[in-house]
Formats: C-alpha cells, structure tokens, sequence
C-alpha cells in the first residue's frame, strides 16, 4: 500500500498508526478510527482496513466530516464517525481511474483504497471518486441501557494488555458514579490513572477511545477477573 | 539502522515495510521482497535483513535491477528477484567508506547496510560499492512439478494468519483447475476471494506474493488442516 | 501521539524506532535508549514512553546532551543518558502552553509529552519548558562487581527472542575473557557473531546495547538454558 501511494503522490507524508488489529475484529479497527483520528491535522486521509469481506458484495467507501477524509470499506468501520450526527459526506469508491489496473479481488488495499487516498491527498475531487452514498454501513454495537440509578453496558473490545472496553462512553457518565460492577468485581468509583489503585487491583477510567474501561494496575484485567467480549458492566451513581 | 540513514542523508524518505519476520525466515523475507518491491516508485532502495549467518563468509551485496536497488546480506532473500532473467547487475560490498567506521560484526543491517542504501540514496555510484558478483546466492526452492493432468508442489512458507503459501507461481496455472488438493482435503477451483466460500471451509487463492495460497475462511488453514512447511499440495487440470 | 505532533508541527519527520517494549519494562526502553540514540542525528528529538506511574507523583522531563534531546516521564527510562557523566541538563515540564489543552490524567504520551517534543522541534526554547531538575530518577540497576579473576554480574533483560542481556558493559571487559559462566553453562571466550558457534550452541557477545549478553545460535538461550531475569553470569580473565 504505501508503495502504491508514493509511486501515485511522491510528496505524501505516510504516518503509521497501527498493523495490530485482529485480522478480522471491524469493531477494534472502528474505535481505533473513533480514538485517534480526530488528533490529526486538518485534511487528514485516513485509510483504514480491516475487511474480512474482501472481494464479496461489500462497497469501497469515501466518507468526509470536518476537514478529514476516511477511505475503506464499507463494513462500519467508519461506525463512529457516521454517529457524529450532520455534515458528512459519503461516496462509493467507483471510479476505475482511482484504481490500480485490473485490481485483485482480495487485495483492495493495495489496488484500491492505498490510490484512492493518494489521488485524493494529490488533488483528486472528491466528488469524482463514485456515487453518492446515503446509508453507510454502521455496526450495531449495543446501546447501553440508562435507569434510574445508573447505566448498564456491556464489554465490546479487549486489547492485547487485557483491558476490557465498554460501550458505555465518557459524555453518557453525567453524574457521579458510585461503582462500577462487572464480573464478581465491585469497584468503587472512577479512576483517573491506573496508579491511583494498588498493583493488582481492578479500577474503572476513560480510556483512549473515550469509553470507559476496566483494567488492573500493571496486569491484565481480562486474565484476572475471567471475563471476555459481551460481559456485562453496571454504573451506579452516587445518589 | 534509521538514525544512520538519516544522519548520512538527512533529507532520505524512510518506508517500514515490515519487522514481522521470524528471525531466521530467509525464504519469508524473500517472498515478501519478491510481492511487494515492484509495487514501489522506480529509484527505490530496498534494505532487507534477514541474517542468520551475520559475521561469517556471507557477503553483503547490492543489487540493480528494473530502476530499483537492493541492499542486504548475499543469502537468498533476493532469489526472486535474481529469477527474473536477465537485466540485472550485482555488486559486492567491499569499499570501507560506504560503512561505518570498524562495523560490528554482529550488526551488518546498522553498520553496513543501512550506510550503503544511504550513500546511494544520496547520489553514491552503484559501481563504487565494490567489485561485480557473477554468482549471487539463491535458495534452494523446490520447484513444482508439471505432469499431464497438473502439477505439484509444496508448501514453503506460512503466515502469522496461518495462510498456506506454496511454491506453485500465478504463470504456471495456466489452464482451468479442477481441484486441488492438500493434507487430507480437496478443493473445488480456485477462488479469488476469501469470503467465496463459507466461514470456516478451505480454499485456494493466488496471493499477495503471486502464488498458489491455501486458506480457510475467517480462520487458520495450518491449524484447521493440521498442517506444516512442506506439506504436498497438488492441483489438477479440468480436463 | 504523531497526529499530535503533526499538527503543531506539520513538517516534523517522524521516526518508528519500537512499539515492542513490554508494557511496564522500564529497563527495556532505558536498553533502548541508551543502545540506539547515539545513532541518531544532532537534533533529534527522542519521545520515550515506557509509563506505569503515569497520572501519579513522577515528573514529566526533558534532557539535553550531546546536541540530542530526550522527553518522557522522569522514571528512569533515561537511566544511561543521564549516567555519562556531565553536560546534561534537565527541565520539568510544567509550561501548560507545551500541552494539550486539560491533559487526560492517563494519556501523557499524546497529551503532554507529543506536543512537547512537537513544540520543541519546531523552535520553541528549552529552558521554558520549566524548572530546572537536578536530581532526575535513576534505575537502582545493579553494578557488576569486578574481582581479581574476573567479574560478575546478572541479567537484566531478555528481549522476544529469548537472548540475555547482562548489566556487564564493553567498556568493563579490558582483559582477554577465558570463559563466561552462566546457570549450568561454561562458554569459552567472547564471540563476535552467532554463527560463529554451532547451531544451539550458546554464545557471550557484546549486544546492540553495548553489553554483554548470552545468546544460543539460531536459538531462544532463555529458554535453552532455562534462565530468568537476575540470572547470574560471571566472567573470569584468561590469565
């Protein structure tokens, strides 16, 4: 891919951001994509793969929001950037000039998305890539469930420390909380930093990706208290 | 090895292909110069390490070929560039001044090749390196083995996705494929996407290095087949 | 980290030099720093975040030395810059203008220490940074201790291939070395390269930190030889 594009843009600043998502987990890639992209300067071209669809129905996708380009497929991996509300643009990649000739039907990165997003960071329109786009595809990841006292969630991501992501997000923890439940484990509160409990011990904080996450100061939470993908998580506020 | 490109040539653009092979993997270091070199910019100076015998009798080289430059250890990493015919020259690296001053013994990639792709990215002349090599090292690659009804090969290289990657070229398939068939298993043609067969089931693909490639869809073909390096895969005709 | 750093600075050359420390293995990138930074061009800007207390008490820094400048946490990550004697100089960062607007307590990394590298590559002074540090954080790693015959020191780190780096320095091997003892092992003099043994034969050489290390060729030694952080090595004089 990157030789793709410098033989397409000579001139293109390639940034690295991360070759350790599973092979097939859209949902890592999604909040990766969510977390970090909106740290990038203005007319930022973000190409991201994780396509476990490759070369089946599934479109290449175009988006554009807030000065910031996202070329991939269509499988929601762009999840969290289409829940932002107005004011994106979406275009079927279609156009077979922004494309390498006879493009392999697995490789779509390297043939397709890597000279898209070099077209575009050289010049390219836009608007030329292909067809407007309506209904971008968006991953139903489950809405956490607000109550009276609190909010419950359930576990959507694990990294390669073991911590355990949420899908309960830091703006939907409006009130103070007085302790997060998850697994056997009752913790009191939310942290700030891992250091503010003792080694070994569980804590709940706002993590990279603006979620909130268990983790176990200087080990691995997912190990430790024995929990995986789709556990449940409860919020309780503090009165 | 970065920080000695850029301290000789501050100005060089620096691309990580990729740090994931295993440490002693000549032939996975080959097939992915092989897949990806001709995919970058003419003037491209590729450095490759994969050095087990480092210190010893090996001799580094340099290669010219198609516009393109190879720098690394003369041990087989280039054989699929050395295959294709003629056109190409090759240099030993003799001349002290293009390495670091006394280069460790152990550390050729910091203290000998990166200095040289950094000499020449900087306008050095490729004859100035060192004297002419008539006999650059290539690996012992089993070839495939043609018959009547198809050929047969085996399987020289697995991936970290456990992809299977045989020894059988994208030109040698040159008629419709029956079957092919691998371990205990027997697949239908060949596919040219992951997602053409259902989760879980074996496949044959071309891949990314232009060779005959056993998959299994969302999962891992060495594992599920119960498979190693070596193993027989033959593929037959359709009539 | 690098959006960041982009966009306070758009024309900053970024480098990957490793992702691959272990989560908490202070002494690790301390190895790393020490062993790969002088390769580096006057300049440079080294980020190194190896960062288990972050959030806590430890300071945040930056040191200048030898024309290079290195930002991080204070926690001894920067152990071998500081120890080659005088000429260092140390800042804490306290400016709130080299941060990123309401730091998150855990993300010191991207909030604190990319834009602080970002600011200072792009002109801004480093005595403004904050005050003075004169006392920064060292790791207690242990000094080998020289006898008569020879000396003797432990391992300190084991890097993913299983070779043993040891807390005995190049420049504390001034006498022709007889033997290297280590676990049930007896190794005769210092090698200069792995394949100067034969296959799975252990070795001792002088490793890319500028210590002394065991290593088995083509092997993993940890696991060879069954050996563990703290391991104790010892090498006697030949005469």
């Amino acid at each position: 891919m990157k030789g793709v594009i410098l033989r397409i843009h000579p001139e293109a600043m390639l940034v690295d951001v991360t070759h350790e998502i599973d092979a097939f987990d859209i949902v890592a890639g999604a909040l990766v994509v969510k977390g970090l992209s909106r740290y990038y300067p203005a007319g930022t071209i973000h190409v991201a793969v994780v396509d476990p669809g490759v070369g089946g129905e599934r479109r290449g996708i175009v988006l554009r929001r807030d000065g910031q380009t996202y070329v991939g497929p269509d499988n929601g991996l762009f999840t969290y950037i289409l829940d932002r509300g107005p004011g994106m643009e979406a275009r079927e990649i279609a156009n077979a000039d922004f494309m390498l000739l006879d493009p392999h039907p697995t490789f779509h990165g390297r043939d397709i998305f890597a000279p898209v997003a070099a077209f575009l960071s050289s010049g390219s329109e836009f608007e030329s890539v292909g067809p407007r786009v309506a209904d971008p595809v968006t991953l139903k990841i489950p809405h956490p469930q607000s109550s009276e006292d609190g909010i419950a969630g359930e576990i959507i991501y694990i990294d390669r420390f073991g911590n355990l992501t949420s899908n309960i997000g830091a703006e939907q923890i409006r009130r103070a909380v007085r302790s997060v439940s998850i697994g056997d484990v009752r913790i009191h509160g939310i942290s700030r930093f891992f250091s503010e409990v003792e080694e070994a011990r569980p804590l709940a904080l706002i993590n990279i990706f603006g979620l909130l996450e268990i983790a176990v100061n200087r080990g691995n939470a997912a190990q430790a208290l024995g929990l995986a993908k789709g556990a449940r998580i409860r919020v309780v506020w503090d009165e």
